[in-house]
């Protein structure tokens, strides 16, 4: 059988839904897991979907999916604009891997414009809330059967 | 009858698939076109695609877009990086826009990760190719039927 | 009989009035337009009033200007921050020019602090909607007659 | 009776006239006061015109003016570039408030280019010298009447 | 029976006294943990202290708060300096937050000057040892119960 | 008798309470007085309390506290942000220096993050409007005792 | 026959000779196409010399040379500075093609200093005025013969 | 009996060998640990070997290390250019610490050649594959017997 | 009689010898007065000397010098680096000034290092302690002679 | 008989054509300098040509050329980056100095990018390898003779 | 017989051991190259063992080294932070070079923390004093037998 | 007999008095050795006066100062800005070292404001030509037998 899809989520996703509904919208992380479970059934991916507050947490998992993995998709969330160590494990694990951001983050603060993750991604979609999620996964599953 | 979305292309992208294709892969616009005239076409949209080198024409086209369209794709190419006025074009429409990228910005020259329109944007999607305009246009859809 | 002043306007000017309101008021172009030609009639002034989307024709008009005006007032709005060819174009032109803003630059977005045109006009004067229009007009009348 | 309108000049502006005319014009400080009475008269608004060389009697003539005045005019001089100690006064004030530079500061040094008061002011008018003077009285008349 | 207030303390904290007591002087932890109880205590406060040295744990524990107390005081220690995570938790959280600092930040390594904490918490102690611990849970009270 | 404490306050201070109460609270500075008087008697301080625009005034205050009293709290407010002689006074002054702000400097412009006085302040408290008068003299009661 | 050599120029250049001779000196545009006619004549290449002050004219132009010239030297003038849709057209053009500028740039404002064009040129001359074509094409003959 | 040396590893380490070994060469993390092994035994060391993605988990080590080790080795990975915590633990530790990298990280992107361990280690080795351990404990060794 | 020259001294010298002597040495003000006196004596200078902490009062003085005096020394301590109004009276004064300063200030802190009156000041001496101030009369006496 | 011309060539130069030919081509020093000599020669020029890997010494050769030559060529190599000697030696040598460039010196590291020579030269050519040296001698025999 | 390896010390070496021995250390020059010899002579090198304080001496030797040298360790001393022209020259001599210092130069100024020569070394080594440059010894005899 | 002060100067001042009299005045080298020796002579010093154009024999000079000299005075020319090796050379020397400049360098290029020696000098001295010198001798001589 055909090895998975990762999407992994990193700090504070585990609120989303309940708290600060005025920037994150009333989406539960719960909704977009079930969203994507959807859209990868539709596509025939398996799905593997995680969240942890821990960098390292996420630099283990992101190693894993290079072991077990067609491909990722990941929403560092704090850990984009801080985590040199994401960035290492995405280009070790050296699969298609794409960055996934709830909200447009060029229109927040100046610190959240720089990513450390986009240049070792294969592409990146930000601003469409659980829709963006949706998206990752079809051009997920386009770039690897490409 | 519903008003059209626009998908507005800037700078150089008429040379697209003829030239440096080991950097934009060998999709012609045309091919791009067709793919957004089929995706719009399958949702239900009516499509009007255009390019150009002209700044001011990318001004006028996006003005133009305010007036007539529900909501907009823009991929302004090099004016990415340059253009205070399509910025402004782009707040003056009012309508829901997406910045599109063929290739991934981040994982280019420095001065290629500066987007003056992305903070105006909706959302941003970068690195898929031909792909991203459709994955655009399904976003939009969703945009705009929310 | 006397040469005429210039009044040139830059992108997304012909939108005034009609979007954005909260913004930039609910004057239109023609207003100003209006408010300029009373202005100039009581001065003296024969008036040429333009709009252009496109920098290159600004840089045609302020050339022009250059050869048959007696002076020329200029909101070049989004090409204020990127365009040299317009500071170069108003250098070679040499008659008295005066940089309006419709609304306070220094109050709004870091990148619209700078103007490359402000260090070649004569004067700057911003923040006052149309009648900062008026305003120049009579400082131009002053500068022209001195 | 209607309160009064104050202009307030900052450092070195008591020297106007006598010193670097090459610079600043053969206009004294003195002139400038009498060429705002004359607008202001016209106009009809009263007028209170101070000098002082000591930021922190520019601060209690602000506190000053938004007690008793219904806008102000104000030249900083070099307080212009280095208080945020009058921008505080500027906005505790609060009543409409005019900067006004003799020369053309953005052809000057560029440390004379960063105004900590533009962004709290209404406007800002620069380069005309005296004249900019009676153009702010003739703006801040039309402010406060509007 | 009122919910708790949270101390949470960053990286190395754990050996306070020990180690240089030089820079951080030779009160430990679990001296400042005990100040911390005498102060709740004579205010009405129950208090949930903690120190660890990860950042997710941080960040886990900061949600926590913000779903069982009334307001959080945190020395992120050195994730102060370079942790969006913990910033974010907090905005999440949503309650008051007191970040204190035994040590003046300002007096040490450029690096320290800046706190991305700072912004979203209500207020600032820095500077006074473990006494700064009980100033931050007064001016808690205060703000709890204003 | 013991020497007093010093409280000094910087431009603008004056006008709390009456001005931009939604900026810094209703309070009044006679409030702060009568605050640190109360604090101050607890404590068993005599209490020298000033606000003045100058900041040659407060340069002169300075030197006499560190002539005449034990300790000092100062509320530098916009000269924080730019004045090397107030930093130099109190390096001069050579008695415990607590900073003290009513707003969190840090949630503010950016060019409010930076004092040149903290690095020579014994601490910093900021964001807890007249509490932080009150937080501070009982900082100053530790450290001189200490 | 041969495929010809383009020589395009940018904005204001239309103006050379007349207008500020003592910086850009007295020679014509059209007397720098007689001497590029003369060497290129001599080389024996075709000729095509066109100027404009519009940017996406230099775009549609670079592309036109890239189908149909052996080589092109360009002046970008003011667009030196600013364009990166005329680097783009560069790259994509894929001929050898070299930057001219009249004056020293490096002698000039620092904001003419860089060129986004220069890293995309086979070579770059400044500094020459008119002799700086006639260099240009000749050095552009022994590239395309070498 | 002596006290051991201790060496850590940071996050992806443990990928060694078998991923991107055009970057990091072949050997595995495995191989490194058995040359400091022999390296140590040679010298008459007793080494714990530890490898871990997290940065608290560093932490607590290298607190670990400050009770129990003579020195310490440290290869910090992607926390290098991050971790303060890191950075703070380390100075805390208060034994000879050297910091070592397998690659030239000066020969890599910008934000590798700023390490916040290096001012605070005894001395640093990049550059040498697995040897730069051998060297490491190498002089380890004489900075303790010195 | 000749004019006098004007020794103008800024904020905290009046502190001089008594306060820091570590750095500052134990010369009070009142011995540099002494020395200046003596050695203007010596060359036939009557001699202003005068201290103030207001920037103010400074500027009042150097027009004042720029009225009377020959020539002028100034040590504008800590305003130095922070005010473009004494630079402004300097030269409005337009008389020879030397800017003198008792410490090497390229030695101390790295806002020290930048002063805004050096670039309009005839030399520059720093380092010498109270000596420098004789080196300055010197200096003046052979620039006003020349 | 005519002065001659100067030939100066900076470090490493002397290596040119035996190592590194991927980026500097396989063209010698002694291939240059016989170029050099052919072109000289049918201009009637006399040619002084010299290479030293010491700054001083280039500084003197300068020195010698502004005595003894009509003009110079120079290609400063590394020291084009860092030497402010050897622009002060060019500008005190007071004749036509061409600054040339092997390669494109703008398609290379950022570093060099920055030149101390460019400010001062009369023009500079780069990136055409050993005919910028012939292009260098034409250009500069146009300037002595015009 | 194999060819030597060299090993070039830069500005002020010469004076080690005899002055500020509380930076450096009492070794002086001399006891280093008497450790090198008797490590190069144990691996079975023959030794260069050069110091200059001339930069244009150490391209010179580098060169030597390209050509006669098996490897080279390098310490640049002060030319470390300023010399392209020793980068060339090691690029030129495309041998392994390792660059060395005595001190952990990321402990000292901020200026001494970039050096040009690090990323054209094989690997760096600092902090640990003369055993440094045993390491290096090892570390290139390891390079060259690989 | 007491040791000599050393006078040391840097590059292209052997050209002084005869090439731009326009900046540096009409005064040669050997004026300024005729200067320095009448006033050497005057004190009780013996003199040693060089100049080189090499940065290296500065060095080497230094060094020799250190060993021999009382003091020194160092005009460093263009290397002041550049050359950490000339700094590093005088901190070894350890011996009282003086800064001259001819001209006031905070006048001139920016890059000309920030001297590599003026934190290791005891002092500076700038902007009065020849003049400079003989303070220098005089402030030395007052430093010498302090």
């Amino acid at each position: 059988m055909a090895s998975p899809i990762f999407v992994l989520n990193g700090p504070n996703l585990n609120r989303l839904g309940t708290r600060e509904p005025e920037v994150y919208g009333r989406t539960s992380l719960a909704d977009i897991e079930r969203l994507c479970r959807e859209t990868a059934e539709d596509i025939g991916f398996e799905l593997e979907f995680r969240q942890t507050n821990f960098e390292g947490m996420l630099v283990d998992w992101i190693q894993e999916a290079g072991d077990l993995a067609q491909g990722m998709i990941i929403n560092p969330a704090a850990y984009t604009h801080t985590s040199v160590a994401i960035r290492d494990a995405i280009t070790t694990a050296d699969i298609p891997t794409i960055e996934v951001h709830l909200t447009n983050i060029f229109a927040r603060d100046a610190f959240r414009h720089h990513s450390f993750v986009s240049p070792v991604a294969y592409g990146v979609i930000c601003g469409f809330g659980a829709t963006g999620y949706r998206l990752a996964i079809e051009a997920l599953s386009e770039v690897i059967r490409a």
